[in-house]
């Protein structure tokens, strides 16, 4: 009933394992892989079109195949895979018995369209492990904020390590990237106040008022924001840091001013 | 003027690559292993003792040798080794350039000592990661608490990845630990309100008043707290989740309910 795949040298395969580990390769073709049931559902959700299910039938249960199934698109190809080929391919190899390839989304500036009146947002300018980026995504997810705009992006959106960490947090939010001087003219265009997290002239972040139009911006643990940034800021903020060390994980850092600005919008 | 090792057979190396690779042998011993000018000068600032300083002089400078030497005790003792013996048991090899052995330290309840009248506490339990407990003791010294508790520990606190991701916070940070039962007795005794991050019969995090005595204590990502500290707590507390994939990295649950406990305080 199902196509079936049992050999690793199958074109296909090949093109998983490249889509898996080179980012030139997602660039070329506008596509992507992903890894698990509840990570490809979210995809679903987030609207994103599979072009291909693999599954292994000795993982995955009919039932969980069938919830992918019946979300997908009629243009989705099933294939059914040996676990030989989906160790081959999947790096959680025991647990889930699913690999999509997905075709990737428009991430203009231009395609952003916000929930709220006065939307919230996360500007994070060059950032570069994805598992900071994962858990930036993955706390936007959980405030619910009206888009996350990565400036200057250094790894690419959909590299597997980014989709992992973020627990599918890369498709639940709407997602922007652009140059951070693209950015900032977007921001003044559509009369989005910035606060830049910058030590330089800054307030502390809870004394400012979030509830209007706000982009929350972070830079890098490593060099901070640049100074288009600095100039450019309605205002810059830092979180007062009290003990020795004085530097903070950013995704901490921006988890500590996104629910503050919650806090103050009552979460609504 | 230097005793000097050479040998990569010599038995005091062998035994820090045990001490960086055995949590049994650390424990046996209770030595650990730092590496790094920056986490030793800060293990040095919060009080521990080092017996050995081994450097390399082909990558420390004289004067950053000098800053460690000043600080160490007299009864430190350093050693030279070659850069061959240096890549052999150091992880950032190329940068660093001093290893130094240290003794731990009591991490007792009882051998807290609170800096202030109101103490404000950090409680994990069970947490497993090395860098998710690395960034819980960075955001805790950033917000300078009074103590870190690690309810029923899963992984030493002297495991290199923690030393390596909390960028020294495992040295400033007043850390106990315990069972869940010893932790609770303890802050019964001490009248410090227990609010556990629960979501059965929570309320929102910030409606409480966390200015009085307060520990604030988090589980781990895939199980949450223990049924113990479900009974036992003043009041559950969650942090409202507004996303689609209902679930935030502990490291971040933990700096947001931190930095809102610091705000109502005034970050005082």
């Amino acid at each position: 009933m199902y196509k079936q795949i049992s050999s690793l040298q199958n074109p296909l395969i090949k093109q998983c394992i490249l889509l898996s580990e080179k980012a030139r390769e997602r660039k070329k073709l506008d596509l992507f892989v992903i890894e698990g049931q509840r990570e490809t559902e979210l995809a679903l959700k987030g609207g994103y079109r599979l072009t291909t299910v693999l599954f292994c039938s000795e993982i995955i249960s009919e039932e969980e195949l069938y919830s992918i199934k019946k979300q997908a698109s009629s243009e989705t190809e099933f294939i059914e895979i040996t676990s030989e080929v989906y160790e081959k391919i999947a790096y959680r190899s025991s647990t889930e018995g699913i690999f999509a390839i997905a075709q990737t989304k428009d991430v203009s500036l231009e395609g952003l369209q916000f929930k709220s009146k006065n939307p919230l947002l996360l500007v994070a300018e060059a950032p570069e492990k994805p598992g900071n980026i994962g858990a930036l995504f993955r706390t936007a997810d959980a405030a619910n904020l009206d888009a996350v705009i990565i400036a200057n992006p250094k790894t690419d959106l959909y590299n597997p390590n980014i989709i992992r960490s973020s627990v599918g947090g890369v498709f639940t939010n709407q997602i922007a990237t652009g140059s951070s001087f693209e950015i900032i003219s977007y921001l003044k265009k559509h009369d989005i106040s910035i606060y830049s997290a910058i030590l330089q002239d800054s307030v502390a972040y809870h004394s400012c008022n979030f509830t209007l139009a706000s982009a929350l911006v972070v830079g890098t643990e490593a060099t901070g924001l640049s100074q288009e940034w600095r100039d450019k800021s309605t205002q810059n903020i830092c979180i007062p840091m009290q003990g020795e060390i004085d530097s903070m994980n950013v995704s901490v850092a921006a988890g500590i001013l996104i629910f503050e600005a919650k806090r103050q919008r009552g979460f609504n």
